[in-house]
């Protein structure tokens, strides 16, 4: 197994997480209670370091910092299962720790539990499309302009952070880390299962779409 | 005709609609009544999607979602008319699909008519102007800089959503669905005619100034 | 002469005009009092249409849109007495037209005089810095990195519209059309001939600031 | 020595910094007391100069315009130490003269000393991240994907501007130049040296991180 890809795969979770979190921390205590004007903080800090993360790291590890990620690209074969939990596992680890960075950045306790509520129909159906987009952006990009990809994925994340209910957390690892934080970006533990298995199920879906909309290169070399 | 590329029509136009909508649900929901700090939002979100649509359709199908854009594409011969008459049915599914998807995600009735009025002069020259644009950065960009087609055509709309009265719908199918959601983005469906026509008048100008002002293939090779 | 390269340069002056000065009027209808947000709207909007009009324009005429810039590529050798002054017309004649053209879809009245007063020594070294740094941009990235040049110089002036007092004109034909319109954008004509000169000194100031920092062609080649 | 690259260090780090400082100005004058609207311009303007700064001057002197960059480029083997010397001296002169120019433009007084307090472990804790970051990022995609230096440091910082408590100024040169301006930006003196010594923590820090991610170029060629 590739150490230095699973130690970039931790990395890089540490470093979006802690934007995520850190940004809607830095957001909220300067919006004056404005919420669109955090989301507005928020959404730029985290496109732009999308953008910085996968266009830094792609060439190392693929740069997914998200296990549903990972998941399609297990089911496409392009990662062993060994390599792909080694994977699931740095981005869970690192990504933790980023959580707990914003909290000793911005001088709150390390250990929280979020209490911001996010549930029902609209919010679930909203992740599944957040997830089924990002999935499709990454396996739709990678076929017709992989140099496009870091722009793309950066800029589909901050298109969905608006155009989705739940604000597009469309990745189980950032959904866990982020109910350790009761902060903006915030979610309870206990809606954390319904978010996970929306992804889940809209991951699946754009790994199938993608299979009929983008031709396959055995098809390209046809 | 091309299954696929039809298909890629459909779901980009149920995207980018979804974005539209689903956007400035959630700006206004979040703006606290100020409507310049929405439309940033609908405005980063719309652009950001387009970049991404139509960096991953456009090898696909051209990734147009406007039939104002299948309707120039046509005249110039690129396209056949089945195959246009295709792509327009297939955006004005896929985008009412799109919309109504942005009322599930946020727990709003599936079926509604907008009440916003959206007409008068001023209006209607905002669209002819905003189409003309639209059309023109296409047709422009495919001639001088390709490879900057995506970005140009996102900014392009970045740039109308505030330089034009009507906030550029400058696409008649998005005109449609747009009446189908009483909503932030929304138009009353009495004012869709007059906008529509407005569009089409300003594509065929561009269709003409682009003649006029980009060399055309013949030349290049003179 | 090349007919088209002028025209180019009136229809992209048309249009950016048309946006600096129409955003102008959104920004400020819809902000709430609050100008920062305006400008924000208004930064967007411009920094988006520049990157737009000079990748599609700018293989066809330069995409200058801006006397100040003519002028030092006549300086350079660039471009010959007769044309440049055909395209310092193209320009203010284009430029006119698009205000205008901004007041008819903003339903206001077509002939207006500013009465915005933008002066003192302050504004006026900004405009001097603001044109200076437009210009190096310019010439700049031209011998460096010209493929740049258009992202280059939309974020130039995104970031003058902010480090400036003058909010960056940078450009005399923009300044004189943009005392004909009483609005967000505007200046009062009493002040308009200050901030040509301040913008004309600037722009001579670059030309020569970019001949010591950038390395001729001559010395490439040697 | 190269005179036109440390002469582009001066430049660069003027125009960075009189950015960094007169759009601070500019949205605090502007934006009615709301921080978070504020950030939003100086952000906008802040990661906008560096793109065209390090696009324009990167080819010229490798656009450091910060000297925790140029020790690294120093403890790397990239500059001579008389260059790094040359360089800190360029980018210290060349940025307090930018600083006061800001104050010029915006009719302040020329001398002046920040009394805004900046300190406390979560601070410091920022000002290591952002600088590891920062770093890191130019390092590792320096490896990587060369092209993509302007746009990822320029988000890089729009990114970090909101992730971190201290709101990144990554770069003991700009914190000694934010020391002498008691505006948005500013910093009381008194605070200086624990900032700077917390970002070359975070720049060393980055030099052994990105020897151990990023593969080397004698790795490369084995």
């Amino acid at each position: 197994m590739n150490r230095r890809a699973v130690l970039a795969e931790a990395l890089g979770s540490l470093l979006l997480f802690t934007t995520v979190i850190g940004s809607g921390i830095m957001a909220e205590r300067l919006a004056g209670g404005n919420v669109a004007i955090a989301l507005l903080g928020n959404t730029l800090a985290t496109g732009a370091i999308l953008f910085v993360l996968i266009t830094m790291l792609g060439p190392v590890s693929g740069a997914h910092m998200n296990p549903a990620v990972t998941l399609v690209m297990r089911l496409r074969g392009h990662i062993r299962t060994g390599a792909a939990l080694a994977y699931g596992a740095a981005q869970m680890v690192g990504g933790v720790i980023g959580v707990w960075l914003a909290h000793v950045m911005f001088d709150m306790p390390l250990l929280q539990l979020s209490t911001k509520l996010r549930d029902g129909p609209g919010q679930w159906a909203g992740e599944a499309v957040a997830t089924f987009g990002l999935v499709l952006t990454i396996l739709g990009t990678a076929r017709t302009r992989p140099d496009s990809a870091p722009t793309s994925v950066a800029l589909y994340i901050v298109a969905a952070y608006w155009f989705t209910s739940s604000t597009s957390f469309a990745n189980p690892a950032i959904t866990v880390a982020r109910s350790l934080s009761d902060s903006f970006a915030g979610i309870a533990p206990s809606c954390v299962p319904a978010f996970v298995a929306a992804q889940i199920i809209g991951a699946i879906a754009a790994h199938f779409a993608a299979g009929i909309i983008f031709r396959s290169p055995i098809e390209d070399r046809a």
